[in-house]
């Protein structure tokens, strides 16, 4: 299993303090020590970090965790390797552009018996994990079903709930993706979710000794979503999602979501 | 105009020395302010940090001069804007999957006049530069060619020469492409390079107050090339480049070459 981590923010937001809770997963807190990877969009732009080692010992994320880098869209992934050996390009977050935009995903779990169902001509995996070859075949499917971008992008997100539908039938599918723009978060078993807005209280990290007071970081009208695969803060209400459900969130508020 | 830096080697090696000087060039010893960024590659994977900060301001920059990361196959870039505003989605490396692989590219120059011959349907630019465009059309042609990657790559490398032939109609056109294993540079009219090996020497930066001698940082079997868009050093003797010839390099070794 993995740990995943995204933020959707209406203003540009740091997202130090969760990403601190998350690198302690890789390699202190919790077993994944298999690489880990961080992406940030600034327009329509993104910047992605990514470490074949232990987010624990990588000086990259030391870098992240020292220098706040502010962004609406953040996407991450620290790796407990099943599919695919350690390595680069195994290491999510992975990237492709559809319909003139960079999209990042992020996938937690096992597949099993995919292979013969997933076939990609135009989106092609370079690594070798289950991963990234189903968001190949979710691009794949997109791109078919909708050559152009789509008037009502709401659909789109139904569609790729559908083919995550299939691709749970494969195994374990927690995912998130975004196009820097959204953030499409998929439940299999392990997603929770929290928005913080006015009036900002104290929040206090699990996996680290961290208490940060969010009424001194932002203004009254900041509104910051946190998805994690498990609450990151013991002191706060998250909400915990079920399997199937799917969100999809756009400047920190629920957008669209599974009825 | 701007600033291009790749190096290929046998061993994994690092690039702290080269960099080092062209980040100078980005705000300090040169006008090129407008962004920056560095791709490395590790296996079939690779890393990219861009900033559109000036690189001699960047703290990511100052990470890459600290960090060295060890690759045999790298690539930057340092903008200048012409075309296009100063924005992330505008800064170079540029990325795309083609064969089961990343291939990434660096432009230095201007086209003029070009948007009507580079139609693009599979390979979309996401920012509005004529260099990813240029790019995303090059990869388009190379699919088209060859659906599948050629067991000659000689061949592939010579159609991308005669693209980048069309492409200099346009305007000035240096650039260099890589999949992680080759490098090819193509000159429009600033590019040189120079291949180290044993016995090594000592080489002064032209951009920084910085010597390096190689011979302690190295082994007697490495075999290391750096091109850039001009010199970097100044008591070494770089191979400059004519207007439309191009070189590819693997591991070090020029690999195949103009007539």
């Amino acid at each position: 299993m993995c740990e995943l981590l995204a933020m959707s923010a209406n203003v540009p937001t740091d997202i130090v303090f969760s990403f601190t809770g998350l690198v302690e997963r890789g390699g202190v807190t919790g077993p994944h020590v298999d690489g880990w990877g961080i992406t940030f969009y600034e327009g329509k732009g993104c910047r992605t970090f990514k470490d074949a080692k232990p987010s624990s010992e990588s000086e990259i994320a030391s870098l992240i965790k020292a220098y706040p880098i502010k962004s609406c869209t953040v996407i991450s992934h620290i790796r407990q390797a099943n599919r695919g050996r350690v390595c680069l390009e195994n290491t999510h977050p992975f990237t492709r552009v559809l319909w003139g935009r960079y999209w990042t995903y992020v996938h937690n779990g096992q597949l099993s018996g995919y292979k013969q169902a997933l076939q990609c001509e135009q989106f092609v995996p370079v690594g070798n994990t289950d991963s990234e070859l189903a968001f190949c075949w979710i691009m794949e499917q997109l791109q078919k079903k909708y050559p152009k971008r789509p008037a009502n992008i709401k659909s789109a997100f139904r569609y790729v709930a559908k083919l995550a539908d299939k691709l749970r039938q494969f195994g374990v599918f927690n995912m998130m993706l975004s196009d820097g723009n959204y953030i499409m978060s998929y439940c299999s078993n392990n997603l929770s979710w929290i928005t913080r807005r006015a009036p900002f209280g104290k929040a206090q990290l699990i996996d680290a000794d961290m208490v940060v007071d969010f009424d001194k970081e932002t203004t009254p009208n900041d509104v910051v979503t946190v998805i994690a695969t498990r609450p990151l803060t013991d002191n706060e209400q998250w909400q915990v999602m079920k399997p199937g459900q799917w969100c999809v969130f756009r400047q920190g508020e629920l957008f669209a979501q599974s009825k």
